[in-house]
């Protein structure tokens, strides 16, 4: 996977709330203010100093792979046999957006979705192409979760696709087209797109365990040490858990609506694709579901854990006290002054009380083991 | 945005059950003892001094903008094939909305639907016109969610809008329409009446962002500070939560018909646009679930943090008391004042049960370690 | 609204588990044991020394309202083109009741269900008529929640309602038909039944008015003592608003059913008015849904608070004992009589002590500090 | 309702988890590995030492009851037009059973389904009979919940009922077939099976009833004495509304299929009662909800009862701790036996202590009032 | 039931995490990077040294069953006539099992369904063919739950089993097979694919019995010994159920598929057969489900039962506390050196002072009684 330097992707855990892109939407309203719907500002961290074209064309037999400086190179593939794969890295620069956008006859409200990240993932079916947008996920260099937006452009013999940054978890498609073998070389865009939806949700597999992990350990953890740095631990996991939740459940939607869709851009031998696909995202789902119970299955624990050791606290506490308080009154009584104490001047006065408070010492522990408290 | 001078507008935290318009309602039954469904009395506070009516009469061309002070100056524009926007700010004018509800065939009900503040957002296609009531929010001068109703009425060549008070968010909508670009001034009504329900959706956005703020900084000062301040803190986000998502279902509701409707009104091509609104509409509603759960799982955290500080202050009292309680016993025992006790004569008594004691500190710090309770 | 006087009505709050007619049902199956379903006795209170017939025979011009005796008065008015309004208060006259059913043709099973009180509402067309049974809500004279079933039918020219007792929230509509203005007079039965039902959802509004205060009071109340009155309070406002929640779902379910029915006895132009009707009951049904959220809010906040103070208190008595149980060693180590303890012969061992003390009291505070438990 | 000698009903409470027929379907692979499908045991307690076949024939005019020893003595019944209720109690004579099967035509797997009790209420249209198994609840001697299975199949002219044990509540309708008047004398089988059905839900509401009582005990109980016994309760309480609530949802299903069922074994006028008989599910359902959440806040209320308890004990520990600790520390203070302390030569020195400790406590109780501890 | 030697079969309980297949997943991932969907790897561990064929080939008359060392000798099987069973042990011999997937038409998405371990249980109507994966759940050694993958390939005169491992579950059908009696030897393919599949759910209940076992121990234990070993026993058992439930939603959506399926190759009369195999996956269902509710329960009372306890241990200490430090500190005040203290002189001085202090005492036990603190 690429690195990201700088740490220029979001971290779902530092940045949680943002997950359905309430930030930058409250800044489009700020910054779009008296403007129309469909006006394209780019919402979002720039994440790449220059926007990179990358063009594969390719077919069973050629392959061309180049990179490009203006987007007008590209117009040239949308209507050769070949398929073409446009890769768009960086969304900072608006006004070749809509240029593509113009060329390809992508509606400005859907160009305004690609550049307006943290949209919900969702399919439209544009008769001439199909729409996609929808967030990747894949881990940072310290494990984090990052996610930025795709969104990818279907059409007859092209697919566009739109990146925030250059996570490249596309790297090994590429590696497939240029090795010239397999499937890939001899399908259509149609499988294309697939295989870029499938690696983006076989990298959330990625990402869920490494969550596993950090759960099974928060669990072991949790319930040896029930101190603070386990409630924070629990705190952080299902806030991440609710973030991967949030985002997968729309992820589901559009990919069953993909499997069911009838547009003629998807030939039929495909379906069986779609629908491995949508199996995965279903086992993606599930599976952070389970995490969302596990946790607050630790969490239960955890707080069970602590009451149970607050309990042996006070039990301990108890029984020392209830032990000695007695005790030190008694002691407390000899050491009265009163002129006349007859036991103080007896001989045997001092083993007496000795061997007196040791009898009550004893009962109090038969007492208190009778009582579980030993 | 509009100043709200006076306060005019509701506080949707003071006044936090009012959300579904109960206490209007009984006084609306208070009030209305003995009346006909449909009798038109405006129920809610009085906001302005005087209903307003402005009428913004335009088209790709030409450009008209007054204000007037009966309504019927407004009759004339009902069938110029220009777009004509009526917009009516405060409702204490049962009069003239009266007459405006016979002029334009508005069913007495649905009239007593605008009167009534507190409604929930529904859509009704009355064939030559759609009728739409929605609660609109906006933040006022210190940052508390206002709400206000606003209903719209869409005709074949005009927009009835009927507004509570005047926080004026369309103001950007007024520019854009004198300013003359832009779609709005070459769309018709159902244009109009989208632009309207995209500023009011979008300032929902602007809610959510402050909120979102006040959540953060409660998640920060619950898990430091959990105080009597910290439970008040939740409790008042959790209220005004809860009363944003019972708001905010029903409107999901609403844009869901206007999307499906069928209504001659709206041109094919608008369904782009509100299709768009109707994502908007699910990002709020989601992110308002969001939040729903982020809250509540701060207070989860808040309680583990407080049963954690309760944890540790009861295992300080129990390692002061169950160390120095023997002690006490201890040198209570050396100051009875038995006349026969052999060790208070020993010369190195003193000396020997000082250390004795120090040797019982070490060893119950010890165990206090083994048990991690220091 | 009428006097109840001496709580003929069940109050909602006492009586909460009756609310799905446990007691009356398993009396029903006591009484019955071995007679068959639809054998008539009526299941309940008496809560009228006798069974009052009240008729009132109207259209545009003409008006009628008298009393009988004897129900057969009321058999003339059935096929009449006036409207007619026969109004039954009391339940324990089976015979008559019967007596209606035959000539009504209401079938044995529905009349058993007038008479059972205690039934889920529901609507049922029975082709010459419509019968509806419901639960009327209403405030008592100390502010409870009082409860009676309303059955209804609505034929071509008649609407019969069986009231169980004399709460008598339709003497408003005996004004409107008095008045003699008005839609009621110029409209049919359906209209009619249409307004006892309007009367009968609008008066849940002021129940929830009186509900909501209650809330609010609670709510202040409970935050700032929390003791075993407020639990007390809470756990009654959850046992009433689980009451009304549970009443309300199955009156939505009805209320549906009427705004979709295609009965012949409903003029078209009705629909309008039973979808108001329809939205009234969604917005009574979303509120006691919000009450309930509110509640449970209340109780997780009494619950945060009583932690909160425990947490308080344990921190004084901590901070006490911690400083002044080794205080108190101290003090008793020279409260020993060894003969040889040198510190005791010092001339300045006192000042010296005391001063010692006074440091580690002011560490110890120091401690406290920090640790933010002062 | 007929005595249940012996215990050998199986208790609910007792029992709960049986509830779904676990432990019977772990057995039933014991014992039948590598047996089909269809095979035929008895999986479930012997309760009667013989099954017991009761024959009850009848139409308008004539009746004949009489107990055989034979099954095959049954079959002249199959095809008279008269009804035919062939009774069988006891269920351990599979021989029996699978004559009964192969003469009447049901399939060795329902007839399986027969025999294992512990089966999900359902309901299948075979075409020439109905067949029906769902489970009878009852009251035991001591008010515990009984319940055995109960299998019903419905032919043109016959009913055949299959009961585990003796609980005898079809008693009354006997009765009323004895009794010669009344509907069932003169209704075909369709009515005869729903009066079976109608007995065995209006006997969940006298079970119902009793939960109900036991519900209202445990509250009062368990707010005023939240002990151990109080878990104990609400532990069964919830248990067995647990157990009912899972039975119970399963009958809703199959009611609902009978309702509407198009078999022609069923009369067009047997759609009212079935439609009665299912309203009395769904308040059943509705009412063990109830419940159900009822218990749920017993529960609360116990709980926040215990922490307010708890409180009230530590505020009363803290206030004796905190003002006698500190005053203990100060006549320890003149227990000390320094040569040098000129406060103990003061002739003033004792009363003006006393006198200092008496204005320390009242200063501290003044302290606790404000703090509300007192 | 086959022993499971080594612990070769994973157990659900160590490695709960695994229930939806994440860490294979991630392992897919990284083993097959670059690779294209459909690529044939074997996911899982390897459970036997071998992969095992077994061909059992039958029909009403004749018998045969072998096993083969390659794959090839099973091919002559597949278009005759009589039905014949492949079952194949072990998935690690990729190349067989795509030599298999060739001539059996099977899609290599769904050989990599085979292969990788931890799939949704599914059923995909081929055609020619039905693919069904689905878990398979047993007992291990110590009752521990033991899990594998199992795929189903339903063809017309063939069954195709694919297992992981070597529990071998289906021993009691070879046998009944082999028995020669019974309907398996009369009907066709599809009645071998039910019976293999009711034998995988009549396993489940098994599991469950143990389960349940487990729970009512575990029920027992909690309420009598609220310690550490609870809350794991607790934990444990909710993830168990977890896992279960996780596990078996799916197989219901898959069954219930296949009960409806209008497949060619299953016989009309199946029907009934896998409407009862419905009817046990949704009674395991619902049972698993039981037990998730009582466990919850459990733990519910287990806290209380802990909060109980608190107090109790609670009231000890107050009661001893409140006693005792007052007495303590009267003595003390006695202990005093003062000169001038006269009750010291008194000669009654000492007994009164006791008297004094038992009153106290006394005083204090009443009051504490009246508090039911004792």
């Amino acid at each position: 996977m690429g690195a990201s330097p700088g740490g220029r992707s979001r971290h779902a855990a530092d940045n949680m709330l943002c997950c359905l892109s309430m930030k930058r939407y409250g800044k489009r309203v700020a910054q779009k203010a008296g403007l129309e719907p469909g006006a394209l500002i780019h919402i979002g961290e720039k994440r790449l100093a220059q926007t990179r074209f990358t063009i594969i064309d390719y077919d069973a037999q050629s392959f061309d792979e180049k990179t490009i400086d203006e987007v007008e190179a590209s117009y040239a593939f949308k209507d050769t046999p070949t398929v073409t794969w446009i890769d768009i890295q960086g969304l900072q620069d608006t006004i070749t957006i809509e240029k593509i956008g113009k060329y390809f006859h992508i509606h400005p409200l859907l160009l305004e979705d690609i550049l307006t990240t943290g949209q919900r993932p969702k399919m439209e079916d544009l008769g001439e192409s199909i729409f996609i947008v929808l967030t990747m996920f894949s881990l940072g260099d310290e494990d984090e979760i990052l996610y930025e937006q795709v969104s990818i452009i279907i059409g007859p013999h092209y697919v566009i696709s739109f990146q925030e940054g250059e996570q490249d978890i596309f790297g090994p498609i590429r590696e497939r087209i240029r090795g010239g073998h397999g499937l890939i070389r001899r399908l259509g865009s149609d499988y294309l797109a697939y295989a870029l939806l499938d690696a983006i949700v076989d990298n959330i597999f990625v990402v869920l365990e490494k969550l596993e992990t950090k759960i099974e350990a928060a669990e072991e953890y949790v319930l040896a040490n029930p101190d603070n740095t386990a409630i924070q631990t629990i705190h952080n996991l299902k806030n991440e858990a609710l973030f991967l939740r949030k985002s997968l459940w729309p992820l589901r939607e559009m990919v069953s609506q993909l499997e069911g869709s009838e547009s003629d851009l998807i030939q039929p031998y495909m379906e069986r694709y779609f629908k491995d696909l949508y199996d995965h995202t279903i086992q993606v789902i599930e599976t952070v579901g389970t995490y969302w119970e596990i946790i607050a299955e630790i969490r239960d624990s955890y707080l069970s854990t602590l009451s149970n050791r607050m309990n042996e606290v006070m039990k301990v506490l108890t029984v020392f006290a209830t032990i000695f308080i007695p005790l030190t009154f008694i002691v407390g009584i000899y050491g009265m002054n009163f002129d006349y104490m007859p036991e103080l001047r007896w001989h045997a006065g001092y083993p007496t009380l000795m061997a007196g408070m040791l009898v009550l010492v004893i009962g109090m522990l038969i007492y208190f083991k009778r009582r579980k408290w030993l």
